[in-house]
Formats: structure tokens, C-alpha cells, sequence
């Protein structure tokens, strides 16, 4: 799995300071957007965070080029409703060399692991055999498995990204978006650590766990975000 | 793949025409709901279509049970945002024994559909393997492929369906996906066939393609249509 | 201020409590939706919103007529995107007569009454005498007031309202959205007491303000909830 | 009314072409992304619009600061859901001096103008009596017209942006809007005019008026949205 911020919002802490200020602000916007030091802007922050008003986050947005997913965590991804999604077609992009996501508990039992590769191997064998007939690779590809990796360019706002990261980073979450949303994070962090450095799952936010009688029973300690980071 | 109607909001079609002649009228929304016939409500319903005010569109909604689909058409179905889906979760369910969606196309061809049907065994087999080497069912899936079976709910508004018709009834979708448009749309038509009789394709209700130099061609005719529902 | 809740899905809390059922069940969804009794349906949801899983409460809507509310609260209420409107338009209505909501501490002081009303009688005037004038009236509304009633139709699902009610029934919203979110509250119980009985402000619900600092310091008790039903 | 252009994703016709590209391509996002010369990102551009494919517009966002337009504007403005909004506030900010938007028909009429002014100088002299009295400014702002100034942070993308010029281009749009989507227009052909260079109304953009038996009768003519840009 590779994550990749390509693009994002410039300045993304004076666009969320400068959007929750001028609600309350007699001044022009302009005026409020060019007098904005980062301690001002930190504490802006700080305060739309502890007041639960997370709109202003949302005029911030970043782009990320996501590869050697599997098509499990795309479909589980894209459920993301508040979030723009563009992804390799499977229709369109021919599979005949497919590589495949291993999940870990596979991997550490070299018997799965064979077992693993084995199906993988007859699935690909299979596909090319449906295409060498004719069968359009969008019908071929009926045969090919979750496992199969994907990419995609995924746009998020900041407010969406909290959300994501609330649910995705719990160990609750499948461990590849688990991981993935870790990743976005460490992504994030390090352009806008105003406005991230305090997200993650709800157990370290809002120090509660919101899983409720299917909670884990672990909740976050600070050392482990920070070795997650 | 069935599609049945579980529910739906109540005299759709007085609910879309009162809440479009509310923008308008001087009375009170109750008077206005309380005065349409259905002569009245076919009359604004169609302006609605010809001005193109599709906002009261949105005040209905329809939920549907989707069984016997594959996860190849699980996948593009929620890219759809505006609608809300409830999907059978591979991680919780056991598949040891799982369904699968057949292509036309390989089962028209009895070399392909033998093959195809030989390497869903081995699948099948494979996950079947994993599980009793204790491997968890949400890594197990790994393996799947697209054409195993899913169900859904899903519920969308009359908007997000007319939306949802246009480009999903077309030739140039794939053909899973538009087998479920049509049969949806046969079935939102037997309960509010104002709202719907003119859904449909791009190419049959704007009398125009939407897919420039992609079209197929072959615009639908109203016999097509009336052969399809 | 009336609330009138003119159509919803009809069994919404089996609708629910199905949704959430299939995503874990092996069975077809038609025999989920089939073998729920009322207390599986209760179960069911209280562990959703114990869970914090309120993706199902999207697949039931709530359509209200909600008439006798100022301009200062439809734009505020238009604000929740997750929803849909259809609004009396200024641009097409003559407001040639109209009426007014007065806030409760104008109301409650004399000297401020008139004041307030004496000023809604200028621009009262005013407007007539400027679309006598010849000024459209889409112009001539410039002039009317926050004050000046209008009436809607919304449309909502249950996941989205559970929300409204979590920041609109607090005591920190404006006296009349809260009033309205109360009524509309009241409204729904009466036909999904399951769904909504527990719903209401951040400090009810999750037993914990959510406006930090901001705090009203008051947390609604269970008595004073009632009272507002 | 002025509109000024906060913030933009950066090099959004690279972004948009890149995420339209991956879906189709066997290539890697990150080589994808450094293989475009500005030549073939226009060359996607125009069969992304040619084919009706928008949604990779969604991955580039645009941030402006509005400000000197009317709340019968911001009421309007807000109603298009898939944007973010930050405006201010009526219930925290003091309106003893605020100022007006004059529609133009009011301003062409002295007449009219003279009656216009005499009611805004009534309104703000009940406005200050009532918060004299001790009364809240959040009922104040109960005679504060529909003229009153505000300003915004917006952020919308640029398939939103697509849809909002489309229908608020449009000459049956209220004037207010109309010269704010033209000037928002203006902003977003500076700095992205792949993107947005044949972005506007549906006479233009698609030939063929959306309004039905509504149609204003005169399609804008490209001399004329030269004019205006």
C-alpha cells in the first residue's frame, strides 16, 4: 500500500481559521484572512475543535493517489459518501498480470500462504484463459478476487477526514483500512498539524469509546498514535 | 437477481406535486396538499419535468431488497452517493457455500462457462481451506471473487433514481448493473407511474445522448422501453 | 409555528431493524424483514445506537409541513444538507399581507412590542408601495424582514434528524429552530417511538455537552425532556 | 458585491486529468500524473466534458471570499448542498450600521430609491431602539431586511460549480445571483480555464435551454458571455 498526498488546499490552517473567525468578526473577510498569525490561527483551532464546530474544516481539501489496495478495502472505502473517488476500472484496464494484496494472517502461516497463492494463481490462469475465448475483460473479470489490487485518487475535506479517521482508525476497522487511515493521517500531519494532530479513533478524541458493548476494551494510549505515526 | 420493493413513502406523487406547488402558492401547505386531484397532480408533476425542478422529486423514497447481484455490481452501485445501502458483510458471513452471478456472456459459451464454473471451485475450495486453517472469514474473502452473490437494501429518492435511470439504463452500462435499473424502474413505476413513466435513458428522455463520442449508436425507442419494463 | 408530519415511510422501525439485520444475516432479506417481531425490532435498534451504527436509520424519511416560521429560521434550517426543502418563494408570492413572528423577549416587553411592530408596519407599506410602483416583487422583497413567515416542506431520514436533534434541541441553538426541533421531535416519536425516544440534545443522548467551553451548563434531565414533548 | 478567490487547489487541470486518466490507464497514478503536458490535460478535459464523465472535476476545490451580497442572496446561495459555507452570523455580530444591497430596478426609479432608503432608515432606528431596550441581537435582527449585506466563505468543486453556473448563468436566475455566478465565472477561467473556459448556462453549455415552457427565449450568444465574463 502506497499513499500519496498530490495535491491540496495552500494554507490550510489560515483557510479553516480565517472561515470560523469571520462568522463572529465585524471585519471584511480579507481583513480577517491577512491578520492571522499561526498562534491566532492555533488557537482558532483549538477552540472549533473543543466546541464541536467542524464546519469550517470543510473548506479544506486534500487529493491522494492510493495504490496496492485490494478491491475489499476499495468497496469498503467508497461507502465514504462525503469524499470524490476516481478508480482503475476493472472494465476498461486489462488484468492479465494482476498483483494481489496478502491479508497478514495469511502471510504468517506459510501454509495459508501457499494455499493463497495457489487460488490466486488458478484465478489468473482462469482469467486468461476467459479473455484468450473472447470473454470482454468485464466479464472475465466476474472471476477475480478481492484480494486483486487497485488504485484510485480519492478527495476528502478535512471534516470528512476526521470522520474517517474516527471510525477507520479503531482497531475495530479491517486492518487494511485501519492502516490505510493511519497512513492518510501521517499524510496530513505533516501539511496541516494544527488541524490533524489531535484526530484519530474516538477513543483518543473524545477519550470515549463509540463502539459501544462491541468496543475492543484497548483504547488508544498517546505512545501508540505516536508509533502508528 | 431480485429486486423487491420493501417500502416507499406514501401517495408519492401528491407529495412531489404539494411540495412543488407549495414554492408558488399563496395557501397553506395543508390546503394545498388537501386540493389535488389526480388530474392536478399529473399536470404539475409533468411541468416539473419539462422546466426540469426536480428538487421535489427529492420528498419520496423508495427501499428496495436487492438479493442475487455480484459484488462486481455492489461495488459500482454505492458509488451512487446520494442513497443509503445496508450490504450482507463478507467479513461477518460465513460463505462456505456461496452463490454466484454467471456473465451472459460466458454462459453462452459452453468452453467458458465450464471454465469459469472450474475455477469458482477452486475458490470456493481455497476459502473453504483457509477457514479451517483458522484464518479469519474477513481475510479468508480475500479470495472471492466479484461474481460471488451479495445482497443490499438500498433506499434512494425519486431524484437520485431519475439520476440514477439516466445513466444506468444506458446500453454503455454494464449490463448487470442495468439489468437492475430497469427492473427498479419497473417496479417504482407500478406505485407512482406519474413520477416515473418517462424515466429512462438519457437518449429517451432528453432525445439526446449523454456519452458524445462513446454513444452506441442506438438511441432507445419506446418499444425498447416498453420491452424492457 | 405548526409542524405537521405529512407522510414517512411506513413501518419504519421494521424497515430499520431489517437494514441492520441483513448486513450480519445469512438469510434472503425478504425472510429478515419477515421474522421481525416488535421486540426483535427493539433489540435490534437499541443496539445500534448503543453500537453508534446509524447508517440503517437512513432507509426511513420523514416528510413535515412546517409553516408559521420566520426567514431567520429557514435559513438556518436550509444549512442541514442532508435533507430536502421546498420553500414559499418571495420572488413569485405576494407578500402584500404579511404576517410576522415575533421573538418571545419583544413579545414579553411593551414598549419593545410596538416598537417591533410599528417598524413591521413601515416596511409593510413600504413594499406595497413599491411594487405599486412597479417594482417586481422578487425586488421589492428586499425589504421584508428575518420576521416575515414562511413555510416549507422538509423531508429527512431518520439518521439525519437524530443529528438535527442533537445541536437543534440544545439550549445553545436560537429559541425558534430549538422550538421547532422539539415539535418535530414530538412528531416523530408519536409513529417511531423506537427510533427516536432517545433522541434529543448531545447532553441527553450521549450524556455529555458538545459545545465545550460553550457550554450552557444546564444538561436537560429526563423530566425536563418530557415537559418538552 | 465583490468576489475574491481564497484559495484553489493547486494545478487543478493536472489533478482533474489525472484522476480521469487512472481509471482507464494500466500506469501508475504517480507516473500518470508527471507524464501530462498541458496539451494532453486539455485533450482529456474536452472528452471529459464531450462524454458527459464530470466526476473527476470533484477532485479540485475552490475557496472564495463573497462579500457585500443581500441575505435574500446567501438564503438562495446556501440552498446548493454539495459546497461549504461559512457566514456571518446575525446572532453575534451587532448590525447598528448595516448596509444594504439597492436592486436595480429600485436604483434606476428615484422615486422608488427615495422610498427604499426611507424604510432601510426605519429599520435600523428599530433596530437600535430594540437592542437599547435590552433585547438580544439575536430577535433584533428580526426587522433586519432581506437587503441586509452579509459575507461568506465558500468552497465548492468544480463539478458543483459546473451545476451552479448552469442554472444560476441563467437569465431566469434573480439578478443578485446571476451577477454572482458570472463573477465567481470570472475568478475560476483565471486560474483553471481549461476547466472552465466553456462553463454556464444550459443554452450555452449544452445547447439547449433546460427552463422547458420557462425558457426565456433568448440563449446567450458567445459575444454576449464574453460580455459578461
Amino acid at each position: 500500500m502506497e499513499v500519496k498526498l498530490l495535491s491540496h488546499t495552500p494554507e490550510p490552517e489560515r483557510v479553516v481559521a480565517t472561515a470560523a473567525r469571520l462568522c463572529y468578526a465585524p471585519q471584511a473577510a480579507e481583513e480577517v484572512w491577512a491578520g492571522f498569525t499561526p498562534e491566532k490561527q492555533q488557537e482558532f483551532i483549538d477552540k472549533l475543535v473543543d466546541y464541536g464546530h467542524l464546519s469550517p474544516f470543510e473548506h479544506v481539501a486534500f487529493t491522494f493517489a492510493i495504490t496496492g489496495v485490494s478491491r475489499a478495502l476499495s468497496h469498503q472505502l467508497v461507502r465514504h459518501r462525503i469524499a470524490s473517488y476516481s478508480q482503475r476500472s476493472q472494465r476498461y484496464v486489462n488484468e492479465a498480470a494482476f498483483a494481489v494484496v496478502v491479508p497478514p494472517t495469511v502471510a504468517a502461516d506459510p501454509v495459508a500462504q501457499e494455499e493463497f497463492m495457489r487460488v490466486i494463481g488458478q484465478i489468473q490462469a482462469g482469467y486468461n484463459r476467459l479473455t484468450a475465448l473472447g470473454i470482454p475483460k468485464e466479464d472475465a473479470r466476474y472471476l477475480l478476487p478481492n484480494a486483486c489490487q487497485t488504485q484510485l485518487i480519492m478527495t476528502m475535506n478535512a471534516r470528512s477526514l476526521l470522520h474517517f479517521f474516527s471510525l477507520r482508525c479503531c482497531r475495530r476497522a479491517q486492518w487494511e483500512i485501519r492502516a490505510l487511515a493511519w497512513k492518510i493521517r501521517q499524510e496530513v500531519i505533516k501539511v496541516a498539524p494544527l488541524l490533524f494532530r489531535e484526530a484519530g479513533p474516538a477513543c483518543l478524541v473524545q477519550g470515549k469509546c463509540s463502539e459501544g458493548a462491541m468496543t475492543c476494551g484497548r483504547p488508544y494510549t498517546r505512545e501508540e498514535v505516536d508509533g502508528e505515526a
